[in-house]
């Protein structure tokens, strides 16, 4: 498979780490992409490709799904096994849509059973005070919110579970591209936050996923190829 | 008064805005504040000097009170009239009393009521929560506040008053210097919140003593000097 | 009403506030804001939509008010009531424009009566002491200023009355996305100056509305939906 | 409790989060600190404060223990019951010491079991390949690094579990202050990589004890008071 | 030449440093660089064009060669001749191949042999540990990362030869414009990494060229016009 | 004189220049400071040290003379021949006294005469107004500000002079440092305005003194040694 | 004129300042901007419209002068009377051309002879030391560079005139938006050095005529209207 | 030797590398660092330490060196070999001598011969230029330089030799900390101009050492233990 030199993927990732590599789409090319799913295919394997915009989704084969607000692309042969445990996504607006998405595509395609809760931003407090007991059912919980970001520190201050904050770019002025929300929750007086680069919705998943191993630690255990 | 050239201070201030001059402290030489209070003295004016470093207050005249949290030095011939109004001053942590200690100096030099509500951060919102009936009771707010910041936010999303936010420089990291407080207030998704400098909790107070201005317009009409 | 899942409105905003929601359309879709007027619309509620492109707008009902220069569409089945208080609001320059008109119309939607000084920045320093008799007839002023953002220091210096500072994104070079107006409004010598986030008119208004609430504090009571 | 009005200690914490306030000893005042350690005396529970500097917890009862490297204090009436699972804090070089030792501490303190190795930073890579085994065994690891941070990414694409990677201030120019190493962590082309703030030692062990409840998530359950 | 007032391109260069200028073409008008490229021809000398926009290289002679990838444009009469050593261009992912193709694209220019090997983050450090011998038959390496840009610690702790880090603008959030690479590269506690700008393959190839001059000292010496 | 290799005072520049080398002290030892001003007196000519610490300034020679404000140490064999023309230096408030003082220092050290407004900062605009009358003598303008350095676009605006703007790191939060008002100079709406760097009143009197060389064009031809 | 509310020309400026208000183009409709040329030529005066895209420049009147590279539109209905003095506008490279021309343009308006060397950036620094002569014989220096700015360092080392130094936008990585020259340029270790905003051509032209009213103090006075 | 187990020195970097591991003293315990000494000693190695403070030198051996401008503290038990090749050590100004210093230091310990050339900045071109011809006799020049850093372009501008720029925390203002320097060198418009991090003395002379490998390459050959 010579003219794959430039596309060296990442087959053993599965096997050291208990989950396949996902596609970053953003700065690929369009026949970088087609080689990527074919050798995906040819394996046997689902495969998943982030920020991957509308123009290049169009030209990958028919039996993928793409989500437009996301901008995900995913073909997986068959539905992963059901991982035990449950993900809450939480985010603070409905302009935090597409790293949502983003975060609940990857879940669901890495198996991983998701919770959603939208719009519950601290303007309106009691919008996330009156689901506490739906959080209290998930293991995980992702906090998805842009602006000032001030839903991750409420909801670490409230809930026991571990909380991965992502910041978005969402927001003008000195919110612009996400820095003001992502130093608000790197520097949030709740104990234990943990934070994801601005957008990174695949990275919280995965981050997700890595910690409902411990529900069940054989499972990742290496597989033959 | 020709010793004085390089000290030009305006007594015209309360003429024009209704409150005197506040003495920033930081960057005056003791023989320069010695003069100030003479000369605030001499007119029979009270005088408040704003970071004002403890071995500069001891050599300023016994009369005067110095507080060495707020680092405030004040001197008031009489208690100044009582102001309609009552301003509400909350804080995020005991790390911020410095500021709201400046605050509250300030607003006592002025004639201002205020309540002081500390220590009621978002890492354990019912303590906020708790003094909603309180916070009702007054006509601005003054919302002090270090690390992400959080508070002013939920504070804003709650209650209908004008609301004053002062970030401080409380925090380390990406909170130092309270950088990522400022830009979480101004970036705020609760409507309408006001942002001051970092740690500014003399301008705080004279922004909420603008605002008590509505209360009685006829009040800091120009005085003679 | 289980399609709207992904749209939180406030409506309990106007009773805990006293004003309002307005609609933040910069990250909304077309679907998502025609969802938004209707629910308005049902419950005989005005609208006001801030940062809507002209395309969202076309396809909005045509029954609303669409400023192209603010980018805000709008939809009040009646005037609200006019509520005690004036609002002035002054600008640098003509580049403010955008800005100043996003501040006019939401007073306008709040019912809130408005004087409006355009074009008085300081390198004419004049052509704004030429208007201090006027302002000083409005209880409130928002300053709106790009480029250095001078005009809000001097006009804090000379009013009495609240300020609110808005600087904007106009400007090059350093001036770039206006962070340089924001810190010379937050570092601004003119005590009590309080500021907003870049170009943010709704909030300048918001703001204001809050202060007017002195004026008559019992009109903002909650009201029964 | 009257005096005690400006410290709220957060003794529900435990009840909501399954582990106890940590007392941020940066910017209390002896008597502050004393009073709190009072306090929790009081209620039998023990307590731990960060960032306390050597001449504050000289001033601190006798029966604690003092840790000048990483200016903790902690006072334990007895050993809290061991919790299942481990956590492997991991550091790129003896400079990071202060805040592994915080976050070991912090560990101790909640009854985790840890292990350590320490000074196995890039640019000798097999340090750190020699240590993959012991890895192995753990089920959380803390990553703590300075300069450009580069270990946390290499850790996360070589293990499965859950990383947590904290940027310490080590380093000179563009590396002081620890940002390019929060930065570059962020930015970690290793997926589902999750950042602390800047020293943050103490955050990155809560965060860890938080994912350590799903070995036991009926433990953390709310106890009376 | 009088209507190339504009236009002084520096003939002396290759006199000076042994390598002629490089055409930087991002803010030269179509007709600017065709002026340069006639200039260059009419010398019989080879010219290359960087950041050279494919509607620009459209207008250019259809002599040169265009990759619309790396954007350079390349225009030499006949092969360099080949110089003594090596270089190798080694990157971390495929998103980073403009930067590389540019760099190899000059080399080339410059008659520098050179081993290109892509894709070999540090997520999965097996890949660059395979290419150890390869690397070790070089004489310099030119390392291309974007996102933490940690690959450049990891080759220049394994190797013994002069590595040229380049950080890329590859990247979201943080990473945003090749920052987080850039002062992870200028942090790398890997001692004397070399580092270019964001983005400077050409440079890199400079830098490299300049470095080659140790095993043939003697042949770039001036050449007369 | 080999044991001064360390030290090539440029004694070239009044010929090149005009004026000569300012020594400029942060960073020198005290060892090289008093071997410079043996040089300078070995050459009968005046010697100007700026960034003078106290305790450097009291190992020079006593003829020398010490602004313990200005932080400059100056030694003139005789006075310098009067330059024709006036420099006024204006400042916003007595916080920029020392940048001010190293200003009027050079000026003197150059024989240039000069004319000292200070503390008429924008807060109070009629302290300026004042002085419009005293400006018009002057030929060129010095402006020092700090905070929001709003009073050189308002000097700029009123005068039409050469304006030279210097920011000083008076302030705190976002004004810390001097780069508020180094940004708001730079961007100022007043045409025209020269900025110099944060601090640097040296650098602001050689400016006005270059300028001042147009009102006598052949004084500064070159000097023989 | 009472459509011309939004638009509060500055005529009076050439009264105060000796020259006339240049029109900021960037942020203006076609609307404004015709409406202000009518005023203009209403009153006989000449006007300079700076950053004026075509598309606005197409819909102003056809006996203007549009410099598409400048991007400058005037239109003066007699040459103005020229003044004495002459200003050099230096330029590191052809990329620099829009800010050159922008500065030469506005010099030709106002009057001032101009000479421009162009290209003589310190990547072969004798292309500038062969032009002293020619410098020489200027009164003021306006030097503009992009990427690391060293030119404007050299000639201040070489030329005792006064030296306005403009940073561009040009360059990438690091140098992207000037920041990069800027900085350099104020941290210039040559004395006396004046900077203005990135790109700003049109202040550095009105900075130098400023500087040569010295040469004719009695021309900029007081015209009548 | 497991009292050492925090201190995992590694002394296999001179058999992959070609030079020893430096320590880097600044972090480092005054015991750490004893430690380390003594087993460098035992190896009958030499040691170099870096960023080593005056307190902590006084605390090692006496047969050790230390240079407290550089603070640098070196033990060598014999000279090292003399490698073949000369590197040029060139510096703005006197200011740079620490940085300087370190460099030469390593150089030294390294067993490089090198070339110190002070005091040669831009602002007086002539300095550098006089100087050209002994530069032409090194193979690898390091260019020290703070402030605006200027210096680096020039040199690579007229020296084919590889360029090591390196930028120090000289100077104030915006030059403050070095990042002005270090932005200006990397936006170099000088082609091929290589670049440490700020103050990175030690980075420069490994990475010089390093390419110096290119005139002896069977040296550097693994050498057993």
């Amino acid at each position: 498979m010579g003219q794959d030199a430039d596309l060296r993927l990442d087959f053993d990732r599965a096997k050291r780490l208990g989950f396949p590599e996902i596609v970053y789409g953003e700065s690929k090319s369009v026949d970088q992409l087609q080689r990527s799913v074919a050798r995906f295919q040819a394996r046997q394997q689902g495969v998943l490709i982030s920020r991957c915009a509308p123009e290049k989704a169009a030209a990958l084969p028919d039996s993928g799904l793409y989500d437009a607000v996301a901008r995900t692309w995913m073909l997986q042969p068959e539905p992963p096994p059901p991982l035990p445990g449950r993900v809450a996504v939480v985010s603070a607006g409905t302009s935090d849509a597409p790293v949502v998405r983003e975060a609940l595509n990857t879940l669901r395609f890495l198996g991983v059973n998701a919770l959603d809760i939208q719009d519950v931003g601290v303007a309106a407090i009691y919008r996330l005070l009156e689901r506490l007991a739906d959080l209290a059912e998930c293991d995980v919980i992702i906090c998805v919110a842009g602006f000032e970001g001030a839903l991750a520190s409420v909801v670490a201050g409230q809930c026991p579970q571990p909380v991965i904050a992502v910041p978005t770019s969402v927001g003008y002025g000195v919110a612009q591209n996400g820095a003001a929300a992502l130093h608000a929750m790197l520097a949030s007086c709740a104990n234990g936050l943990m934070v994801m680069n601005i957008d990174n919705g695949v990275g919280a998943a995965l981050a997700a996923r890595r910690i409902l191993r411990l529900l069940s630690p054989s499972q990742p255990e290496p597989q033959t190829d």
